[in-house]
């Protein structure tokens, strides 16, 4: 319980990075690690490295650092991954079939057990990776047969609040939600909407300050 | 000039959050607001939202709060997205169409001028808003022709490096990439790469955080 308090969902974001580098480390048998050196590789603040890691008690020797397995081992556990989470996606158009196949969304924690779609012509098919693609109109039964953990919306915009509403009903505690759109939510559900967009602002920053000689 | 001394690629993704916020306020004819409102309103932390937009000069009035139209025009400013970004998106696989046709992507700031792809059946299509496929192996012209400011890496894993390289050559300055890899960079591009695992890894961190009860 102690390790949640007080982690914000930015600090959780902060914590998917730095288990992105310790793996990248434990793959090239790196042992420990120190803030100072995880910060100038990865371009991150060794300060606020330390400030994060501190809330998982004193893994950071002073001198020596971090032992990366151990503290990917800790970090894992804290995102929760240590155990696998069945994850729906609703909508087998093209952003949901480029989802079921996307590498990350299927191992290491998460297992992606099924589509649904309401279009008849759909239905029956598979990804390219195999994963079937059901009738929406079994939602609910979906929901519960496979054990659903976080369903995944990747529906058009405009069906976007029905199917979070549907979503709601079949009981899933936690949706992350691709269409960009406002989505009037409920308390009991968790839900994470995906903005690509701000991914091209910041390239657009980036060119500005080119242009503008910075 | 000044604007964007001291503005991180953190920060910079909070702008974008701000200009989201403000995007709203204006859509209900909401005049001004202050931090503690964008806080409470948004989720955001008031402290934050002070030092980040206190880069920006003085447009807190203190009692009064920011006028919204006013911020936000000066927020897009400073994104560099009052003029156009062309974009080009390499892939017309799932991933490529979807993002091809994504919300946001060819609007106020963006225009996706094509994709490319090697496949010789794809080449001709378009996409279901129109974008046209054409042939990557003129990804060059493409990108001089059509004046392209980004591109977007949309291909499987086992062609992004190569991808990444042809569009160094071709002198684009920025790049998005979408393929879970490392790539090995130049300096002179600068290269962002969505991970979208990172969404579900907040989302198993909060079902871990229900379970155990905190």
């Amino acid at each position: 319980m102690g390790n949640n308090e007080g982690i914000s969902e930015l600090t959780t974001g902060r914590l998917s990075v730095y288990l992105r580098c310790l793996t990248y480390l434990e793959s090239l048998n790196q042992e420990t690690v120190s803030s100072a050196e995880m910060a100038e590789r990865f371009h991150l603040n060794s300060a606020q490295i330390r400030k994060d890691l501190a809330c998982f008690g004193d893994f950071g020797t002073r001198g020596v650092g971090y032992n990366v397995g151990r503290l990917k081992e800790q970090l894992v556990r804290t995102l929760g991954i240590d155990r696998t989470r069945n994850v729906l996606i609703i909508g087998a158009g093209n952003l949901g079939m480029a989802l079921a196949d996307y590498k990350g969304f299927n191992e290491n924690g998460f297992q992606i057990v099924a589509l649904v779609d309401a279009d008849r012509e759909k239905i029956g098919r598979a990804s390219r990776s195999g994963i079937p693609v059901l009738a929406y109109e079994e939602l609910s039964s979906v929901v519960h047969q496979r054990g659903v953990d976080i369903a995944i919306i990747a529906v058009p915009t405009s069906s976007a609040q029905q199917v979070y509403d549907a979503l709601v009903d079949t009981g899933v505690n936690a949706i992350l939600n691709f269409a960009p759109v406002q989505i009037r939510t409920h308390d009991r559900v968790k839900l994470k909407s995906v903005d690509l967009r701000i991914n091209l602002e910041s390239l657009s920053f980036y060119l500005k300050g080119v242009e503008d000689g910075v």
